[in-house]
């Protein structure tokens, strides 16, 4: 027994130190206690106020873009997503557009005065990319794509991370830490569901992460209602609850007509539906601008 | 190829077939559109009014439920939940007073005219059970007892039905179709989380269950927000957004003093901690009465 | 630090009781060390000699049961098991013939020299089911059924512990102790698959379960490579599996014409692919009577 | 319901069409019936021979990597893996010694005549490494890294790809199609465990993926004992199980010293218990080298 209390000791000092990295991880709240916000052209994200991210999954035309873009201004939203380069399952799929579909997003955002969010897979395409997005999204299925992590750590633009589909929040934490470790703290975090055995939705939104995430760390923290839901039928009721929960933006996907989607028709709306969507929000009182 | 489309003609027809009885399900909303509201004492759950179930998480004494429950009645609050039969992994285990702890619970009731809801555990009990509580809980290990299930669809107590750890939503859907085949239509479902492997919280929300429930049935929906986070500092964030998503009723766990409690002490709230989650829920403007 | 140190020591002898309540569990090697072996009409199961258990998912007459017997007598095998109290996910599924099941098996069994074991899915229904089963089988969805457990704790038959379909190995054993703590030590434990996101398999055959369980407790494991593969094609290749990492029984389903089976269809074999996957298995080496 | 059996037909005509695609995928034993062979210096992974896999979780120095192989090579064993890249979850964990790592590899392997096994993890570092390893391995971090994979496709190198965490058995076959999609056929798949809830191992090693992968692709398919389980103590029974299961190697780590060791020191195996895993091995008839 007095062996075992030597034993905790020293566990209990290996503890304080392990304390200790935790207080030193820089994305940790022990380590900066106010909110980081990160500043996309005055949207200023995680300093109270709540946004809206939309757009289409990918990019496929100037018009199509144009058109999401157009509603999106109308209901005064300003941050634009749209894949050029997509992530797919199979090598056969739609691989997105690449630079034009990128060149795309950066006219229809500067014609109407806008933020460019887009994934990027590879870091040898970072520095390219730059050029035309506003801001990094990295990937739900590249969460621990390190080297991706470092080059984005590196890079002058805001990085927006998505959470693993099978990544617990301490790992999570962890990747973003790998890009504030290089020297970018203009970093959010995005939950966009975990992969679970429930199969009625796509995956299943871990809504009680947001919380944990603003407690654990000091980044803007966003939900995506369209990829753990994947259904447009749940659209509003997330975003309804992510707002609650006091998400720093909500991100869903808009397309002109998802019927002929290139990807993921069956969870975008189209932009009546949108409208109603953000009416929705509005009549709600959850969303305020 | 043609005997292929034969061989999908045959399956069509039996789709077809699968869906007469999805439609034939006396649970299902294609069975009956209009909601179920299910009447406790006057409390009409899945009125389209949100509601607050409280209550210690086990019965310990008649001064421990009657404290919780007059702060109940202080914020207008009639749905008292204590465990008097409680499934424990371990059977060395505190596994509740049983009877005794269901009379404690029915005289604070009777002196505070307050709505016992607890957990009956085995067929055998519920006879005498509902001599004391108002409405049968049926617990997420014994979502798929079905004798338990056939017992309370022949009793005349409304019933809460939790949903398993690891319970699909089709599966909960089922289990509670074995309640109302056997003529009880006073049932009320519950959100309690699942099993994945986060391990920030004890189980995962699985929120959207919420809406998907609603949808798919025509019974009330409830969202247990303390089994389904297992953190004090996640009830009031997993209430909002229960609320949010459309909860008929969200159920929370307060305990006198939580560090003495018998079961559960990290999770519940004391009496102070509950007067400032109703506050803060007032002040959110989602919990209206 | 040092308060920290002193709640480390405090820690430490909640630690330490915890440990001593570990050894305290009947179910434990800490407790007894040496493997319990169940005795079952001369089948020592647990004695090193790796057995078979075969069978019709449900009983469906005494010529179906007669059949599947009679081949599995020609193979050697004495231990049938075939399901009378059936737990269906819906109530309008077939819900097993009940107690005439049991004298179906009952009487196959008297005349060809076998053991049954059976699924018993309420408290009330051991007493009965005991006159005609040797082997009280307690299936996934009732693992934490703990008023069952209790009851088979009080039966004089020994008990079939199956793993529920998200329980944790320690969930498991601490399932087991219920039973032994009622004076029962003729517990078998048995691995039949685990809910994942997978999908190319029913469940997902949690393999490393098995040499987890031997170390951790005294009781016999099985593996049941049926109901975790849900594939037919798969029971082969399963069954090497668990014989190689050490089951001390593998469990499959046999069914005179599957294709017409009234539950589990797809995942039974036939008689010949029976006789088949016996001769695979001796030939292999791993199955040696 | 004639509308109903018109869309059942369209269907059926997109279902012939997608099991063209199926047909179509490179992977698919449908495509190629015979199974694909790959020659390892003169090993032939996939030829019916069952073969190990070993080496150090992270190559630490020349002497290190020198005692395992040796002890590999006492055992006939040729296969040598060892990691130079490291994907850790924490930036501040050690993260292998890169290009350093792979010319100590390089050199052990060249003078006990080897071949060495090291993952990459980013595409601009493939070229580079192909100089030194003779296998690419893509971890499970990676799998859906699709520029990677593309590259990996385009290097005149065989593959081993791991499956990732939680990927379907579907996903990994599609993953794989990639590499072959650039013109490599020499791809080995590896099975090392998925992220479940169960805790009492590191992952859950999902055995019957084995066969499964080998029924659907022409693949050699591996089996990682180490990564799946966690645990030192189930390494022989893991290893039993997949050599009975079918899979055409067994990966396991060994470290001349695992207390020190940089990375995982909780499941590898010292030289004598390494000596002692082989002799069980040969003992129980599954391996036969």
């Amino acid at each position: 027994t007095l062996q075992h209390l030597f034993k905790q000791i020293f566990q209990a000092s290996l503890e304080l130190q392990e304390d200790d990295n935790r207080k030193a991880l820089l994305v940790s709240r022990k380590k900066k206690a106010e909110d980081t916000i990160v500043d996309l052209k005055g949207e200023k994200i995680g300093d109270g106020t709540q946004r809206l991210v939309a757009g289409p999954c990918s990019v496929e035309s100037y018009e199509q873009v144009y058109e999401v873009a157009s509603a999106m201004k109308e209901q005064g939203l300003k941050l634009l997503r749209g894949g050029a380069f997509k992530p797919r399952t199979s090598p056969y799929d739609f691989q997105g557009l690449g630079i034009e579909g990128l060149e795309i997003l950066k006219r229809v955002a500067d014609e109407l005065d806008m933020v460019v969010i887009s994934e990027v897979m590879t870091p040898a395409d970072i520095e390219e990319a730059s050029e035309y997005l506003d801001v990094i999204q990295i990937g739900a299925r590249n969460m621990q794509n390190f080297d991706l992590l470092r080059e984005a750590g590196g890079a002058k633009k805001p990085v927006l991370l998505k959470r693993g589909l099978s990544a617990t929040i301490d790992e999570f934490i962890k990747a973003a830490e790998y890009i504030l470790a290089k020297g970018n703290e203009n970093v959010m975090l995005c939950e966009r569901g975990i992969r679970t055995f429930e199969k009625a939705t796509r995956n299943t939104l871990d809504i009680s992460a947001v919380p944990v995430l603003k407690k654990e760390t000091h980044l803007p923290v966003m939900a995506d209602v369209t990829h753990s839901t994947g259904r447009r039928d749940l659209l509003l009721p997330a975003a309804k609850a992510a707002l609650a929960i006091g998400a720093d933006a909500v991100m869903a996907e808009v397309h002109p007509d998802p019927a002929v989607a290139l990807s993921d028709s069956a969870q975008q709306m189209d932009i009546p539906q949108f409208r109603e969507f953000m009416q929705s929000l509005r009549d709600s009182g959850l969303y305020k601008l």
